[in-house]
């Protein structure tokens, strides 16, 4: 067997922080184009290697090849049977589980689709994912995508949704000698922070997972000077929201939430949102992957790009190595084990198919 | 008589707009020098006018020369027996009749301390009378002061206290997608502005004048970033206070109020504080002005210049023409019969004492 331990510190030792993808996605792309089995489309520093050997269906592997920037970790060091190093866990150990099955596995039983992007640890809108699907989604079609961010094994099915919305309330200004000429729009938040700290979450579950939204203020500003009574503020919540409902219901909730402590003037707007995805676990491939090797299916709550794959009609899931709870952290690492328990499904899946 | 509403002109027409109160200082001090009764001292833009008489009591008059930025009403005009302009009410008519009574009344009943000061409009730190009684108290000492501030000629009796705090309330940061790992500062707010929201304030009364307390938030930030759930969030509260509580009792009742809402972490500190001053209306020259006038009484709320004289022992009061509720407004105003009032009381006060 490979020592994939020894294909991921590869990896490590390529730089990649966001934005500084471009020696990465070189070496990926000769990588990829000295195998005659693949046809490799590159755009920006967005690589796409597939097969075209007229399978039925389509299994798509995703990952990210950008990492946060160093802290203290850039070279790999292996002890033992544990790697330490920068993406050592997020996500270049999925990227090796990746590299390595499109190198060897010439001929799998499914068609296979290697998608190898930049920049998915900064802003959502420079994602290189999102940049594919809007300059070739023709090249991101398939059945069930796999993205190998890390789960340790299990699999974490669909994502819950986000928005962000933005909440101003107003009051009148007067002097704070005076507070009776003005209205405090700071105190009129009592009411809301009251109704979000004690907001009681929906908990639905799904295809056996359950997802357990959320409702929280991220973020609060408001006042005018010392001596005036604020005649505005503005409170920016976040809710996140299961799969079983669609953006436009979980607005709708949010409203319905906060309807009794709005008055003539204030503002609730939806500032930007991501739909959620839904698990899709009886899809045959994910059925298949989970039952074979007996893996652990939980709900993903935070939003992913899972998602923007769900969004094009490709139901997805996380599935990769390394933890998920030291990714970013400076003693970030990935153990062999953790490896080859992600490899040996992934090539069972891509050897025999659903 | 001489024309009030003219000479309230004059000054107008010279510009004196915060930090640039040369001119007009040296235009006064040239009058000012020009009567031997007066003992005149400048230091900075400032002026102290004294009379050396030898009688028991001393009077002070004390006014601000700078004005806020004009607003297209830089020049006086006149229509009618109306002088509109820029500090034709806050307080230009004020000085007028302060240096009226400089220029004329040669043999006052009282020794009279005339004092002109800069920087009143501004941060309360750079004040020229707070300048000079840092550097020359000697000057200031009186028995009583009058600030020659827009009151419509009414007297408004000492000035609430006021104090500023800033309540830093912690919490535990998380994934806004798991927020039960953390703890979310904003929402612990709720609590903290209900309590201000239903603030039953005090009204104690004092001389007669009722003091309506206040408190009131004035300012909030926090928040991390869109999808954490916040650790810290900071409310400045203002609080008012009525001249029968020295700080220190403000503060207890403030730190009183908000203690249950408080936990380990949290903290609450004074950022800075102005004691209130007494009306002290039973002292005889302030008793005469009002018995002999018929003067409404009334409390002042906003805390004021009377605050620094009170501080250092003397008694103060405000009393002047014009409208306080027109003062930095483009069509700021003041009548001849506004400055005939008030000139009629302070001449008579300095004339026959008490």
């Amino acid at each position: 067997m490979t020592d994939l331990l020894a294909l991921t510190a590869d990896l490590i030792d390529i730089p990649s922080v966001s934005r500084d993808e471009a020696a990465i996605t070189a070496w990926l792309e000769d990588e990829l184009r000295a195998r005659p089995w693949l046809d490799v489309t590159r755009v920006g520093d967005n690589l796409v290697a597939r097969t075209e050997l007229g399978h039925s269906r389509r299994l798509v592997l995703a990952g990210h090849t950008d990492t946060v920037p160093a802290n203290g970790n850039e070279r790999s060091r292996i002890v033992d049977d544990t790697l330490h190093g920068l993406g050592a866990s997020d996500m270049k150990g999925g990227l090796a589980v990746m590299l390595h099955a499109a190198r060897t596995i010439a001929d799998p039983a499914v068609d296979v689709t290697y998608v190898f992007y930049a920049r998915e640890e900064i802003a959502a809108a420079e994602s290189g994912l999102g940049e594919l699907f809007e300059r070739r989604p023709d090249l991101l079609v398939g059945d069930v995508a796999l993205l190998g961010e890390p789960t340790d094994g299990t699999i974490e099915a669909g994502c819950q949704g986000t928005m962000r919305l933005r909440l101003r309330l107003v009051g009148a200004r007067s002097h704070t000698a005076r507070p009776w000429m003005g209205r405090n729009a700071i105190h009129r938040l009592a009411g809301v922070l009251d109704r979000l700290e004690h907001y009681e979450e929906r908990r639905p579950v799904i295809d056996g997972c359950e997802y357990r939204e959320a409702l929280q203020a991220v973020g609060v500003e408001g006042g005018v000077a010392a001596n005036v009574v604020p005649d505005a503020v503005t409170l920016t919540i976040n809710h996140r929201f299961a799969p079983d409902r669609e953006p436009a219901e979980a607005e709708a909730h949010v409203r319905a939430l906060l309807a009794p402590f709005l008055a003539d003037g204030d503002e609730l707007d939806v500032v930007d949102v991501a739909g959620a995805a839904a698990p899709a676990l009886d899809h045959p491939l994910l059925a298949a992957l989970v039952a074979r090797h007996d893996l652990e299916v939980r709900a993903k709550l935070g939003w992913t790009d899972v998602a923007r794959f769900a969004a094009h009609g490709v139901p997805a899931a996380n599935f990769g190595p390394g933890d998920a709870t030291i990714a970013h952290m400076a003693d970030e690492r990935v153990s062999r084990a953790q490896l080859e328990r992600v490899w040996t499904a992934t090539e069972d899946l891509l050897r025999h198919g659903a």
